[in-house]
This record gives structure tokens, C-alpha cells and sequence, in this order.
């Protein structure tokens, strides 16, 4: 019982310092939802199991944590019937285990437990959406930044509880969606002081108008699974993995365009044209490409630059059109952001022909960006600016003081117990305080900005214009 | 799976216009915990099983939500050990089941779950100070909004998903920080415009005073869980409660003076000292309230009153000295605040002699109640100001100018669809936007004021000149 305690591993907690960063950057994220339109949303902490299961794939199934029904579910044993078997098969390897008898462990699983926690921020919205179809209004256009969990080993980077911060339209098939998001992207990323950034983008219709015409198309996962890896195992790499998986000799032939890509969108688009001269759906793609680059070349961005990247694949099963990813400059830390359109989102819970665009900030890997480039304002993490010393005297004053600096907006503290000067020094620097008040005589401070060094003696009303400088 | 989907009892979605009114009362509430020199901090969604159970009593620890381990526990053999006897034991009546079978239970679900969902932000955060007390400055000051998780029957007002708002400092016992506690709630009571809220102070030591001169010091808690009810069952029923608890004829006798306290503060205090000239502690409880009631006389409040209730109990069992309640004017909602000083918070994760006191602000309630009394700002939900229709033409132009309105920190949208204007002017009055630019001719903007019927014509300038207006 009193041992000492920990917190379970892939969670944090998050000090005053790191929040100050963590809710930096995502007040900028907010400000600028709200200027695009989109309205804050909240689900909650745990969705029903059956909300949650089967939309993440069986490895997704797997990382959702589940809660076991309310409070000790054994006392009431109406909620559980365990069956012999259940104990004879825990005693398995699980690699040994037939479908049938995980199906069998799967569904005990769901007796004990008929609730699991947020996996991501997609699945809530698009059940909301779906529950609420009748009340809303379509487009519908909101943000979510809240917390959610993964039972992954958690690693350099990875946890188990992270934020995820999504902006998401649904109910549109317009491509002018599409631009103002890449807009969106590039204003937060240029309040972010991270110039530079490149918003990537692709369309899914390209990538299967490729698989298309090289014949590879029953083999779409594969070809562009391959494909995603190329700045990361090169062309060869990418080439003897195709290979393995089935695609032809001959299909690579046609495919080699792709690996001298270059030049400007424009010039892209052209070799794309090329390319996807025989595809139907991919010459669609084309088209969406086109009005996305186009229009944001004619509106412009601010510090971030528009690319087309035809080897982004990100979440393929999921996207229908344009998928983005977003990479800092100048420092080696991957995405920083994503998302696409995927034109069946609500079609899980039986709303069809409900379009949707989405993308998401990724917020731990922002705050590690603006920490590495040192873009965080030097004032960040400022909370109190004036300490009150307490010398045992005049303390009914120092609180009148204190009520007056408070009400002209000055974060203010009072020390609270007669200790050493010392030690109130101390409490203050550690607390990266500004100003202490070391004492108060007929009514004149004697103040010190122990960052700055500088002394202050005089008035409360010339302490306030002294802080305010 | 397509079925209509739903949320987990107890829980809610947070639409935009619930959010708005939710985070002007907590940004109020944030302001002034860091103007009082309060930080932030955030711990976890779960906390390991060890942290809290025990924690909270029999009751607690039921009400608790455990999770299982990760992923499908059952996939992982080693894990779980499932002893033959559990069956057996489930088949049984909970209430015919022994204290020997109740343990077994528990050992099981502990060897299934490991973590679970934290259930207040008290033990959190004593975990908290714990396990960083080498690192950080004493005394702590901490403010925490977070959601937490009790698995009670739902009802009315009650849900198993809620926040709550706490200030805690601790390592010093100076009673200057019971002080600035009641100016804190006074401050953010009267900016939220609640008038002539009531914080009703007691404490422990005055309760143990009073049990102790009637006789009745070993049945503290039957004695302040019955005095605790004055308000709800008068002056008989308590007195009745007591009888029944064994609480003599001849101890009642002692506390009728109680029940006809009256006056002000100071004339209280002076009751009291007669009460309980002969309870050393009783003293000691008095001398505690008449420091932190004759200073706030003193410093004075804004709109609040401090008021001594005698009866005022509330979770005894953790308080040592101050209790704190808070009570709005003019609405029936119970207390929309309460707190006070525990003597040995962090004892139960080994660490002895930290002292603390903390306040609590009831969020739910307070936005209840600000609602029922009209109190929140008329532009409290005011997202979008201006939107765009869509008329097929000129839309980089247009795009163009919504850039600029943002750029003046104007939140507009778009239209994102060119269908007819009908659609788009619902779609403005459904989501509460002030302006609507119906057309674009010359660069003259065509717009109008939908909330008040102001038409507008002219250049983006004049336009930007007129929202701000």
C-alpha cells in the first residue's frame, strides 16, 4: 500500500511546463478550426463494444482496451456465465488456437465487458454524425482534440494514451473542401513559426488508375503498399517487393515513369496524364489533383508548399480521393500531420452516401518539432509574475495588494508561511517567477525581477506600470 | 453493425453549443487558478489498480472502472490462471458469499485488470506529488480539469462521465491558503455573475469539539452524517437519526444550542467558544475559523458571503481541518463547490507530513445553474460570423477574401456546394452566423446582417469595418 507508486507504462503525466507547450500549440490549432468554420465536438471517454470492434481491422480489435462491466462485475453474477471451456483453453498457446475457439474467447470477452475506450476520433465522430443526422445541419464541419488509447508496446515516441487533433467535413462532395484545408495546414503551420512545411498530396483514384494500368489491379494493397516504402528502401527495394508479391516483370516496365518523377505539380500532372492516358479512374484523380493544385496556386499559401507525392499511400483501405501528409522542414521526425477524403465513412453505422474530408495534427510530434527547431516563445511556460515575500507583517495589506495586481490581470502569489527569505527566493526562481516583493514600508514596495536583476522601490500603482513595460 | 449505433449509459456527446457554455465557465475558472498562482497539471486516464483501490472505501472501490489487461487479454495464457473455485462462486447469490470468496473474487479480477479509470483528481494527483517530491518546490500549488469515471447508476444529473475542477496546494500548513481559497471561489463567482453565492465554512476539529463535549466522541461519523442532514430532515429528524444511532437523550441535551444558532460570523464564533470551552480541540477548531473568517472581513469579498455552518460535514473521513461548501443564490442545486484541508493526503502513498488544502468547482451544476438564472454572455455559442454563399463564380476571388477576413481574426466560412441560395442561407441561420456575402459584383460585397436584417454593400474594407462595429 505504501510502496511507492508509479503510473502504468505508455502514460505521462504532464507538468505545468510541458502543458504550457502541449496548449501553445494547440490554441493555434483551435484559433484556426474555429476561423474555417468547424465547431468543436466531445465525445466520450468509452464507446459501446460493439461501436468500437471491427472497424480497425484485427490487429486494431486487438489494441482497443476494454473496460470490464461496471464496477466488480462478479458481484453480480446475472452478467456472467463462464463456460468450462473458456479455462481449458486459456491453457492453450495462442498460436495453437482454432477460429472457431477464438471466436468462442472473443465472445466471453464481450460478456465481461461492454465497453471499450476511444481507439481514434474518426469512428466517434462518424457514429455521432449518425446519431444525430436529424439535428445537424450538412456539410457538417467539426474539430475534436481529446486523448485516445492504444494498447501498443509502447516504445521511443509511442504511448498509449496521445491526443489526436482532427478537423472534419461531412456531407460534401466539393473539392473546394479539399483546398481550404491545405490552407488550413499552411496557416497553422506558418503560426507555428515552421516554415517551410510541405503538405504532400496524392489521390487514392491515382493510385488504382497505376494498378490499373500495369495490371496489377486485384493486387492494389500490395502495389501501393510497396510503392509508400520508396523513400525509405528506394527503388530497387520497392521493385524486388513487388516482384515477391506477384507483380509482373513486365508490369515494373510500365511502372518506371513513376521513379523519374520530377519537376513542378504542373509538370507532374503532365507525366501523370501520360501515364494514366488508358484509366478512367485514374484521369478522375488526375482531375481532383488538378483542382486542388491549381487553386491553391492561384490563392497562394503562406510559408508551406503545396507537392504532389504519387507514392503517399497512408491508410488506403480507408481514402477514396485525396490523401495528404505533412512533413517538417529541417528536421527528421516524419509526419506531422494527415488525412484525405473517404466517401463512406458513416456507411458503418448505415448512413450512406455521406462524404467526407478530413485531417489531423499530430500533436506530440509538433511539440518535438518546436522544441528541436527552438520555436517555442521565450515566454511560454510563464505563469506567476509577482511573489509576495512573507515577513510575518502587514499581511492583511499584502492580500489587499495582491486582490489589486489580480484584478489588473498580473498572475500573483503569496508566499505562505514565514520562512527564510531564502527559501522564498528559492520557491520563486524554481517557479521561474518574475517579480519578488521582499517587503512593504509605509505603503512603498521594494520589489526585485530576479530574471533581469533589476530593483523596483515605489508605489503599487508604479509597480503595476513597471511590471506592464 | 449497421444497426442504429448509441453511447454508453451515463455518458455524453458535447455538441458545439454545449462546449461554448462548458468553456466559458472553465476558462473563468482556469484564469483565476493561475492568476492565485495555481499551475496546470494532467495525469492519465488510468492509473494502475494498485494507485486506487483502497482508496475510496468498499463503495469506491465497486464504482471503480478496471480495465483488462491489454489487448484480448485472453490471448496471452500466462496472464490469467483461472482458478476452478470462480465458477462455482459465480453461480452464487453475492450477498450469501463469504469474505473469504469475496477476496478470491477480487484476486481474480486483479489478475485480469491491471489499470483502472481514475476516479477522482485527489489520489492522482497525491500519486503525482509522490513520485516527483524530490523534484518539485513546496509548496505545490496545482489546478487539475480533467474528467473522471464512477460507475453509479445513472440518473438525472449523475453520470459516470464528468469533470471535475480542483485547486490543491500542499506542504504548508499556513492558513493563509484557506484565505485566498474563499477570495478564489469569490472571484470566479463574481465573474461568472453569480451574486451572493454562499461559501458555508466549518471544521473537523469544531465537529470532533462538539462530539466530544455531548460524550459521543466515539461515534464522530454517526454523529456529523446525522447533523449533516439538518437542512434536509429539521431539527427532529437529526435528533431522531441520533437516538437511533445511540447517541443518548442526555448528549442531545448538550448540542440544543446548536440548533438555535444565529447571527453573524463573530456571533457564531462566540457560541461556539462556550460550546466548547471544555474540548481542546474544539478550541483549537475555532481559533482556525475565527483566522480565516476575521481576515477575509478584513480583505473583503466581492459578492460572496463566507458563512460558518456548523453541520456542514462532507466527506469527513478525509478533512482535518477547514470545510468548505458552496451554495448558488436564487436556484435549488445543491453545492456547486466544496473542498477543504487534509492533513495527511500523500500518507497513503508513504509520504507523512504533507499537509493540503484544496477547493472543488462543480462544472455540471455551474453550468446548470448559470443557465436556469440567464447569465451566460448572449454571443456565449458565437462561432462562424461570416459566410460565403457559393454562386459558381469568382470563387478564387472569393477564397481570396475569406483569407483576408481571417487574417482580420473574422471566423468565416465558405459554402462549400453551389446550390441554391435557399440551402445556404439555412445552413448561416442554422449554425447562428451573423453575416451572410450573398454575391460579389466589382468587387463590391453583397451581404447581410441575418440576425438583425442589415443589408450591406460595399468594398472588403468597409465591410471589415462593419462586423467589427
Amino acid at each position: 500500500m505504501s510502496s511507492k507508486p508509479s503510473i502504468p507504462k505508455g502514460t505521462r503525466d504532464f507538468s505545468a511546463v510541458e502543458l504550457a507547450k502541449r496548449n501553445y500549440v494547440t490554441q493555434i490549432i483551435k484559433h484556426n478550426f474555429e476561423h474555417f468554420g468547424y465547431q468543436p465536438l466531445e465525445t466520450p471517454t468509452f464507446e459501446n463494444y460493439e461501436t468500437l470492434m471491427g472497424k480497425y481491422g484485427d490487429e486494431g480489435d486487438r489494441l482497443i482496451f476494454k473496460i470490464l462491466n461496471s464496477g466488480n462485475f462478479f458481484f453480480d453474477k446475472n452478467t456472467l456465465n463462464l463456460p468450462t471451456q473458456i479455462e481449458e483453453l486459456l491453457q492453450k498457446d495462442m498460436d495453437k488456437l482454432s477460429k472457431e475457439e477464438i471466436i468462442s474467447l472473443n465472445q466471453f470477452t464481450q460478456k465481461i465487458s461492454e465497453k471499450a475506450l476511444r481507439y481514434d476520433l474518426t469512428v466517434p465522430f462518424a457514429r455521432y454524425v449518425v446519431m444525430n443526422q436529424n439535428q445537424l445541419e450538412f456539410p457538417f464541419k467539426r474539430y475534436q482534440i481529446q486523448p485516445v488509447w492504444r494498447a501498443d508496446r509502447p516504445q521511443k515516441g509511442r504511448f498509449r494514451e496521445f491526443y489526436q487533433c482532427d478537423a472534419d467535413v461531412v456531407g460534401s462532395q466539393s473539392l473546394w473542401q479539399e483546398v481550404e484545408l491545405v490552407q488550413l495546414y499552411d496557416v497553422v503551420f506558418s503560426q507555428l513559426n515552421l516554415k517551410n512545411t510541405e503538405i504532400k498530396i496524392n489521390n487514392r483514384k491515382i493510385l488504382s488508375g497505376l494498378a490499373e494500368v500495369i495490371g496489377a489491379a486485384n493486387q492494389l494493397i500490395d502495389f501501393t503498399v510497396a510503392l509508400d516504402k520508396l523513400d525509405k528502401i528506394g527503388e530497387d527495394g520497392v521493385k524486388k517487393e513487388m516482384l515477391e508479391k506477384g507483380i509482373s516483370e513486365k508490369a515494373l516496365e510500365k511502372l518506371q515513369p513513376l521513379f523519374q518523377f520530377t519537376g513542378n505539380n504542373i509538370e507532374k500532372i503532365a507525366q501523370l496524364e501520360t501515364m494514366l492516358s488508358q484509366s478512367e479512374i485514374g484521369k478522375k484523380g488526375i482531375e481532383e489533383l488538378r483542382f486542388i493544385c491549381e487553386n491553391i496556386e492561384k490563392i497562394g499559401l503562406l510559408t508551406s508548399q503545396l507537392v504532389i507525392d504519387v507514392t503517399l499511400a497512408r491508410g488506403l483501405n480507408y481514402y477514396t480521393g485525396a490523401i495528404f501528409e505533412v512533413v517538417a522542414s529541417g528536421v527528421a521526425m516524419g509526419s506531422i500531420g494527415g488525412g484525405g477524403r473517404y466517401d463512406d465513412l458513416t456507411g458503418i453505422f448505415g448512413l450512406k452516401n455521406m462524404s467526407g474530408v478530413g485531417i489531423s495534427f499530430g500533436l506530440d510530434r509538433i511539440v518535438l518539432v518546436l522544441e528541436e527547431l527552438q520555436l517555442f516563445p521565450e515566454n511560454v511556460n510563464q505563469f506567476t509574475e509577482v511573489l509576495f515575500f512573507n515577513n510575518d507583517k502587514d499581511l492583511v495589506l499584502i492580500q489587499k495588494y495582491i486582490q489589486e495586481l489580480r484584478k489588473h490581470h498580473i498572475k500573483t502569489e503569496f508566499y505562505p508561511d514565514a520562512v527564510k527569505t531564502d527559501k522564498q527566493f528559492k520557491y520563486a526562481e524554481k517557479k521561474q517567477i518574475t517579480w519578488v516583493v521582499k517587503n512593504i514600508e509605509n505603503e512603498i514596495l521594494d520589489a526585485k525581477n530576479i530574471k533581469s536583476g533589476t530593483i523596483f522601490i515605489g508605489k503599487l500603482s508604479e509597480f503595476l506600470e513597471k511590471i506592464n513595460e
